[in-house]
């Protein structure tokens, strides 16, 4: 690309699609079917692309620059760190600031920042909830009619925007293809059961037990807090039951790295002698050893989908609420087991 | 501590010193010894205090929230959020907001997301600088009279306070430690060579190199990102060395962590069969596997200081620029093999 200016028109010829389609991904259209418009992203973060619109009127001389806040329950997750990039990649060069807040769970602390940035003239927000959070807590925003995209935990009854994952399609495909690899006893792995992410994640894990004859059982799913910590006190207690699992299906990558440093500490070998399946395909999911299968929902992706959502809002001049489902797809890498399986059988 | 708040006391009381002790360290005194200070705020961060000078008269009714913007170099990088979240629990009972922005190293970026702060009235900075920050940079800020305080990075001829490890002495008693468990080819590996970090942690390397009769040999010097990709392709060079090194003293621990992938992906057992210290101690090194043997600064303890540091400017009413260098020590976990050395020699 040389040193230029990456423009749509480069987009659009690297990604195998027309100006407008592009332009229609940047305004967050739904006429673009999600496959191209997760190739339009994908193409517009390898050029770096930055998006560019409204930005000369934006940026008039002495206007103040424009912030978009995030709010996000926990930056200590890479997950949310990656999404804040993502979000940055769109923000920046249509005259927005990014400005970052974290809750670390806290509603009080929430409410303070959101308060915060409401003082200092945010145009819009990005918002993680933090646990606990309930319609009511948005609504101030909703009143004053600042654009709100809830992203990651849905909050029902709340009239804003969102951009949840299909948890439940990713779970159910975790245990399809662990089951299809010969396992049986697949536990379900952390997570905090009072969140909605947790039910939909949990959910898809009890729908695809049922249906793959194995069925259901409560004492298989061992939550803990959504951390690498927790995932190995999870572990611990998943291998001390009469009969232990041989895979799990974890709430999350930051999990899925927690079991498998619980394993090796017994000198069990993820990807050998137990599968791991994580959710949320975080940077680190590919170079890790082993590397990880889990269920990629594209962080920094959802953070430039968010951002377009939010972006078309504020350019709308009123905030219409839309819910997006974003589509959620299986990597398959080493922690299941999958490929040593193929060698296996292709050795014999 | 029951579920009433936290105050001085209490942090006095479980440290075992007195309350004006404890006062002092909110105020970022330089009467305070290093060892104190640490244990005060290890306190602090246990029982979950959080600072509250002067809330009372910063939150009045109708007063705008303050704010304290962090600026850092690389969100993707666990170190910087925990670091963030360590300005946090300082700041935010002092009645201020912390706004975070990244600049994923991009000196244009750092310039816009800094003038978006000032122009929305942060009352002080916190700012990891990007790759290449001059002085001239930062003199718009001194001019203005903002209260600054440089981490991680220090800029020569900044007229700002700043807060930065003892990095010389880090990879020195890295360098020492690998000798001792009687290593002669250890390799200095990642990092850009156009930092000052860089400069003093590879100077540290250098020096203990030379005292330990091994002697520098510029070859095994291996430079990369700071991540964990770069480790990765920095320990595939020195492997293919004709004579590789048996053990590495790494940039940081995102590094490290990329060093151990590399090996595994090589069968070569780090800990076991290589030795490996990384920098930072972030939180993933005590629970990896295995466990990190690294060079302690403690990111959320270095941003409780900053956040100290730049209150007691902000309280001052005017900045007076403060060099600060934080000790490190030594944290002997498993991938330096020590704790296998002793197992072995007992054994025997």
């Amino acid at each position: 690309m040389g040193k230029g200016r990456v423009t749509v028109i480069d987009i659009a010829k690297a990604a195998g699609v027309s100006k407008s389609t592009v332009s229609l991904v940047l305004q967050a259209s739904p006429l673009v079917n999600e496959s191209t418009r997760t190739k339009v992203n994908a193409v517009m973060r390898e050029l770096g692309y930055v998006y560019n619109r409204g930005a000369a009127n934006l940026r008039q001389a002495n206007a103040r620059s424009k912030i978009i806040g995030i709010v996000v329950n926990d930056l200590t997750n890479s997950f949310f760190a990656e999404l804040a990039v993502g979000v940055d990649t769109v923000v920046q060069s249509a005259g927005f600031v990014q400005f970052l807040s974290n809750t670390s769970e806290s509603i009080d602390r929430q409410r303070e920042v959101i308060a915060s940035m409401r003082e200092h003239g945010v145009s819009g927000l990005i918002i993680s909830p933090a646990r606990g959070t309930e319609a009511t807590d948005l609504k101030p925003l909703v009143v004053a009619g600042i654009p709100v995209v809830l992203v990651v935990r849905n909050i029902p009854g709340a009239k804003v925007s969102s951009l949840v994952s299909d948890n439940h399609a990713g779970t159910f495909a975790a245990v399809e293809h662990l089951a299809a690899l010969g396992h049986s006893r697949i536990a379900f792995v952390g997570g905090f059961p009072d969140t909605a992410v947790f039910d939909e994640r949990l959910s898809g894990y009890r729908d695809a037990m049922s249906k793959t004859g194995t069925g259901f059982q409560d004492e298989l799913v061992v939550s803990s807090a959504p951390s690498r910590a927790g995932g190995v006190g999870a572990l611990a207690r998943a291998m001390a039951m009469p009969e232990p699992p041989t895979a799990a299906v974890c709430f999350n990558d930051a999990v899925a790295f927690g079991v498998c440093d619980g394993l090796r500490a017994r000198r069990i070998e993820p990807g050998k002698d137990f599968a791991v399946v994580g959710f949320d395909d975080v940077i680190e999911a590919k170079t890790t050893v082993p590397a990880l299968t889990t269920i990629s929902v594209d962080p920094q992706g959802i953070g430039q989908r968010a951002a377009q959502m939010l972006l078309k809002q504020i350019n709308a001049g009123k905030p219409e609420a839309e819910s997006v489902v974003s589509s959620v797809r299986l990597i398959v890498r080493e922690s299941c087991g999958a490929a040593m399986n193929k060698l296996g059988r292709k050795m014999a």
